[in-house]
């Protein structure tokens, strides 16, 4: 069987025509243009020799021509490889050698990485900036000459197991993998996407958190298939982006916890019309009980948690609300949706223990979480071993610890290596975090295990106060006291201006662990 | 990669174990109770030998039995051939044989049949009666005794391509072919089905046309798939099927042509309280615009047309309106709905001249559909000719001919080999039908070519008139004349009680061709 992602735009382009496809400040194309444009960069690079399964790397902020680079080296069966654009130079110099970059398209923004890149680079792929070329840059043609192309048309009959992406995992420890993601990965995970949230041409998508990840970049898939609306906010600014929401009546987004609690405590946030939106999904990394409330104070909308992983293409689970529970009184209704949520349409999900049995139902016992099925990576590009290691027989270990409840809803509570274990004892770091997020003056909270001679760990807390507030470390931890068995409480509280984390949003736990 | 379809109930069973699954009269059961039924049905034709690829026909009016058997025999990677339970027992017993069924199941009720196919067969299989063996019928187990066996929980790990149904074409000419579809052609197609139709587990389906047809099979596995509820109405009769319209707050329902245009003349019906109906979809066969007026104003829910072919797994397209047609005004908007409808999600659909290029999006200009993707079926059972005839390259030819508008809408105008030349005119039957379906006193019309030395063929008509109402071919003939070119106006009417139809509800035009 063939499947080529690029045939989805041509979906939309022969369905939807003029309407709007893409809107990026005043840029507006319809699915016409968007597509032309992107078959004309699909030729272009076709006539600059890059052919089936050769790899193409992306470097830039969020933009309409990221969406038409995807569905162009789509097109020609190539493989694309969306770079993290926080990354330092000498870990995007590994990973266009890793992969074998054949040509790496860049914003132009972004030409002191790219000149940087090329400084640590033994070998150095050819560039096709996406604007203007850089005047004092690295050479390479500009995005103009690339839409000036002829069109190309065709769309490659690739194998629908054939490669489509791959995307780096940020790393944070040894050296960054290449997650393998077919055509057939991101297809069914768009249309099992589709299906779960009831996607459709009347929807308007907010790319907000960066399109080189997937908690956002499966959107441009899904959205384009049903014919929807592009919204590409280039920079993360919380006014820019309350704005963006309003101006553009965005009905659906996926953003991380970090950029959500920001935005919800933007002065003047719960003062906007965001009655166009219908669901905020929060995904990339955990969130506290007691920040989801505050989302839905402020934007009103349905609150949707969800939890992935690159490797699953990314979602695994959604905390969309079954019919049986609608009915229940708000305040237990809530406790679902603030949870990590059910398992995903187009996975199968199991929660086992140590003895590789699924763990009883009931929302206490712990185990890891395990999934298989479509939408699953087939492993880590040119990594044979740890792909091996990172599964067992069918089944992708996905080193996150959780809870399963009489409803199928699944908790994480940790993952397997944040994991602390303190006189014997196991304490997962999210437990303590909930309840830091609790008290008034905490803006994020992180808990991660130290060595310590007697314990064997002890458990610390690295704690950012929000503007304006102040809290004393005994103070935290007299807090947490009062709402934890003792030996889950933080025996020590530092305090930093902001919590380490990765491109995605993750806080850097080994970051901390590290400093402590 | 695995996927088998049995993994849908499981999801269900472990997502919504208390929610009912099936209703069939007075039996309710559960997600859990309908899963452990299946289970059961599995572990005893496993302890009976059926192994992976073996094939189990289905003879069963619609019944809960069904579903149950839809995914016992997926769960064993075995592959069910369910039968049309109105095709004569010569026909029964060529499929049953052309399959190489190791088992039947069957309906007690059909023991007559079952007798009869019996006496026809050089070969027969063992029966297991789903229901009571029927005293004095052929000898067979009794499915009390299968519902006792202990559950089989595994599901077997077939891959995605592997076998699953076999659906026997109702062969309006020469012997049946067993379409053949996989694992992965019927879960894409029940998943693209739930993005398009937004199928939830509030919803609950009608099982009123017949089960053992696509038109009504794919969503026993999209409605498990969510959770929703499946209400099998066993006997089509007009009160009863209103009636559970009213009682099971029936959601969503997919019938032929001739049992709406049935249930919307039926004393009453425009009477009765359907506001439970989100939409009506209407497919299997072409219908006449004036009819779906009267569904309309009969149900007063959305109407969807849908057109689709077993080798499809079936849909090809819905009537579904996009966004952009919706603030049209209502006349214009209903000539969208009553349209053969745009592409479904899961397929690629063109519609070509007889120089292999589309044609223009004009709505006038006519070619054949052709279709490729993941829900097209690979062939026809040991018929590697037919198969071969049936494709172009990847493309599925379908045989209809229609036209392609520029919104994307395709309209049906006839089946290839149903297209009348008159005096090198080319007549397309379903044109003239439509007219004939604004004559108050037509209930059916078949528009057809009759050999003429003359013309070369020469346009007849069959008709069925209301109960009570009379027009004489004079004045049919006048009716088309008044609103049709001349050469497409029918030259003979013939009178019929009813028009000769297959199981689905397609009307035999070869069957009329022979009589005229």
């Amino acid at each position: 069987m063939h499947l080529n992602l690029a045939s989805l735009l041509e979906r939309a382009a022969a369905l939807h025509p003029s309407r709007i496809a893409v809107v990026e400040g005043d840029l507006r194309l319809n699915y016409e243009q968007f597509a032309a444009r992107s078959r004309a960069l699909a030729g272009w690079l076709s006539a600059r020799g890059v052919r089936e399964g050769q790899r193409v790397a992306l470097l830039d902020r969020n933009s309409s021509a990221c969406l038409e680079a995807y569905f162009a080296v789509a097109r020609l069966g190539a493989v694309l490889a969306p770079l993290n654009i926080r990354l330092s130079a000498r870990e995007l110099a590994f990973i266009v050698e890793d992969c074998g970059a054949q040509w790496l398209l860049a914003g132009p923004e972004l030409h002191a990485s790219v000149r940087a890149l090329e400084a640590q680079s033994a070998r150095t792929a050819p560039i096709l900036w996406l604007g203007q070329a850089p005047s004092g840059g690295p050479a390479g043609a500009s995005y103009g000459e690339a839409l000036e192309h002829p069109p190309l048309r065709e769309v490659a009959r690739t194998p629908a197991d054939a490669l489509a992406h791959l995307y780096y995992t940020s790393g944070t420890t040894g050296r960054p993998k290449g997650v393998m993601l077919s055509h057939q990965n991101v297809w069914v995970h768009a249309l099992a996407a589709v299906a779960e949230l009831g996607l459709s041409d009347a929807d308007s998508w907010g790319h907000i958190a960066p399109l080189f990840h997937l908690a956002d970049a499966w959107a441009t898939f899904a959205i384009t298939w049903v014919g929807g609306r592009h919204v590409v906010v280039p920079h993360f600014d919380e006014r820019a982006v309350l704005e963006a929401f309003e101006r553009e009546r965005i009905t659906i987004t996926n953003l991380v916890p970090t950029m959500l609690t920001r935005l919800v405590r933007h002065p003047g946030a719960d003062q906007r019309d965001f009655s166009s939106l219908r669901r905020i999904l929060s995904g990339g990394a955990p969130i506290a009980p007691e920040v989801v409330r505050e989302i839905m104070r402020v934007f009103r909308c349905e609150y949707v948690q969800t939890y992935g992983m690159t490797e699953t293409s990314p979602y695994l689970t959604l905390s969309l609300l079954k019919e049986s529970l609608r009915d229940l009184p708000p305040q237990e209704r809530f406790v679902y949706r603030a949870k990590t949520g059910r398992t995903f349409a187009a996975v199968e999900l199991e929660v086992v223990g140590d003895d590789g049995q699924p763990v009883p139902r009931d929302g206490v016992s712990v185990g890891e979480i395990r999934a298989r099925g479509p939408t699953v990576t087939s492993g880590y590009w040119n990594r044979p071993e740890e792909t091996r290691a990172a599964f067992e027989g069918e089944w992708l270990k996905t080193g996150d610890l959780a809870t399963i409840d009489g409803e199928g809803y699944l908790q994480i509570v940790d993952r397997k290596k944040d994991m602390i274990i303190t006189g014997g004892e196991k304490v997962y770091s999210t437990e303590v975090e909930h309840v830091l997020y609790e008290h008034p003056a905490v803006l994020e909270a992180a808990v991660f295990g130290a060595p310590d001679e007697l314990w064997g760990e002890s458990v610390r807390a690295a704690v950012a106060l929000r503007n304006g507030a102040s809290a004393s470390e005994a103070e935290l931890i007299e807090f947490c006291r009062a709402r934890l068995t003792h030996y889950k409480c933080p025996r020590k509280v530092a305090f930093v201006p902001e919590l380490p984390k990765t491109g995605s949003g993750k806080i850097q736990k080994s970051v901390l662990r590290s400093l402590a």
